[in-house]
């Protein structure tokens, strides 16, 4: 591989090879029945932002649907590293994925023995500009349609596609997922609603994801001052809501100016959003050691 | 290829090829986001089993997902005819499934030009034995978890897996799903319950799948003057049922014995599902030109 093919590298099953060359059988169950787990780790200037939470999560993940991963095999942590160094790319995502493997394809798990599929991708992500505003996006609201254990980051992702799709098409940039009038997640992001002063986001009750960079925004509120509760924002409020907020390992924190086409308070990132945004990328910048 | 390799062959992308070599890329839509759709038709002494009706549903999925597939390129019924031939399997399944195609991983659709993956596999089942009794199942009631559009027939299938193996846990066969008090269907099959005489089974909603096997029973019995409703069994009235069974394209007309530990009546299958069994065997012996 040349300088450049590097750039796209990528680990599977031990190997480290060319994304391009990476493939798997038509009869992974990955393939077959969505029948494997991901995550997504995130690193600035070379560096993994919470990493450690993200490797616990994703063997969470695997224990959930009882796959069992041989970690001194492949020890996520040396392999993203390795294709962060390899890649070049000092600010990138790593993509894990580990499926229950290949077999002919019947629903019930195949016989022991079958080996898990792993895969670790690396794909490139902006520089934090530690000066710039947040980001803003705005959103339409969808029915949350998906399956109830949402806790579980499966690659089962038809309808977070679907909804992300339609979002797209009414020429936004995300869906805000809403159940029996409650707002839970976006299709692959956390939100946050603030009203009067109060951050809200929805509890942890299995049926959305234990979003690490929402267990860091509730950290970053606390040690702050800045009041939050794990209690859902009711979607008929979200017309009068002073702020809305997304947050995800490459979302970071981007305010959410419009819902349903009106626009949210000012239209423009709140005062507590901006001061969410500040104390996430400080934060990152510790960890990661990047310059101020 | 030799005689036994040809029995294990695919279809990918244009090309027949042993189902072994038969490679997909790790960014294909299907392995990252199960965003694909799929089904399946049964073969029997070398003749396709409602195979109109399954090419009539399998576009119908494409087009509820906004996958573009050229049929002309891809002609599924021609494809399925020379895999079965070149298998020298009498009597089979086919397999069919196309994704979105290969794309970096990001949640939208991706632009214009890239090319669904197009899949058939071809594997073995039974002889149809025309004089045997209905087979027999024992099954598990679990709540029913996934996602509102199981209509969609999508390889995002995470949950169906997850319930499957349940029942393979409790040394089941399969297990019923049961949503707000309502038998809904099985993770890979649709029920049937018989009350007082009258077939009952999960109307379509949009939330079950508008099985095949199904519509041919709900025929069958409007044929044969059978009581049939399209009303969903009451999961507390199990206990209590005559009869019940379960239909699928490989499961045909299979009874339920058991549930939840219970023997369903006698725990034999009972005169109505022996009935729609031998009305079944008949129709595909028909349809199927098998002698009797």
């Amino acid at each position: 591989m040349n300088a450049m093919s590097e750039r796209e590298i990528g680990y599977l099953d031990g190997q480290y090879l060319p994304r391009s060359q990476a493939r798997v059988s038509v009869e992974d169950r990955g393939f077959l029945f969505a029948d494997g787990v991901y995550d997504v780790v995130r690193y600035y200037a070379g560096r993994p932002f919470t990493l450690a939470a993200h490797l616990e999560r994703f063997r969470k993940s695997l224990a959930s649907v009882r796959i069992e991963l041989d970690w001194k095999q492949h020890d996520l942590e040396r392999i993203s590293t390795e294709l962060v160094r390899r890649s070049g790319l000092a600010d990138a995502q790593v993509y894990w994925q580990v499926t229950r493997g290949t077999a002919p394809r019947k629903h019930p798990f195949p016989k022991p023995g079958v080996q898990p599929t792993v895969l670790a991708l690396v794909y490139p992500e902006p520089r934090l500009d530690l000066a710039a505003p947040a980001r803003t996006m705005r959103a339409i609201t969808r029915p949350d349609v998906r399956w109830k254990h949402c806790a579980i980051k499966s690659i089962s992702l038809l309808p977070n596609i679907l909804d992300t799709q339609a979002a797209v098409d009414a020429g936004v940039d995300t869906a805000i997922l809403v159940r029996d009038g409650l707002v839970t997640e976006c299709p692959s992001r956390s939100v946050f609603v603030v009203e009067r002063g109060t951050l809200l986001t929805y509890p942890l009750d299995g049926t959305v994801l234990d979003s690490i960079t929402r267990r860091v925004v509730l950290e970053l509120a606390r040690e702050h001052g800045i009041p939050a509760r794990e209690e859902a924002p009711r979607a008929e409020r979200l017309p009068s809501a002073d702020e809305a907020f997304v947050v995800g390992t490459t979302t970071e924190i981007t305010a959410i100016v419009e819902i349903d086409a009106r626009a949210v308070s000012t239209g423009t990132p709140g005062p507590i959003t901006q001061r969410i945004h500040r104390l996430f990328v400080e934060r990152v910048a510790r960890e990661c050691g990047l310059a101020r």
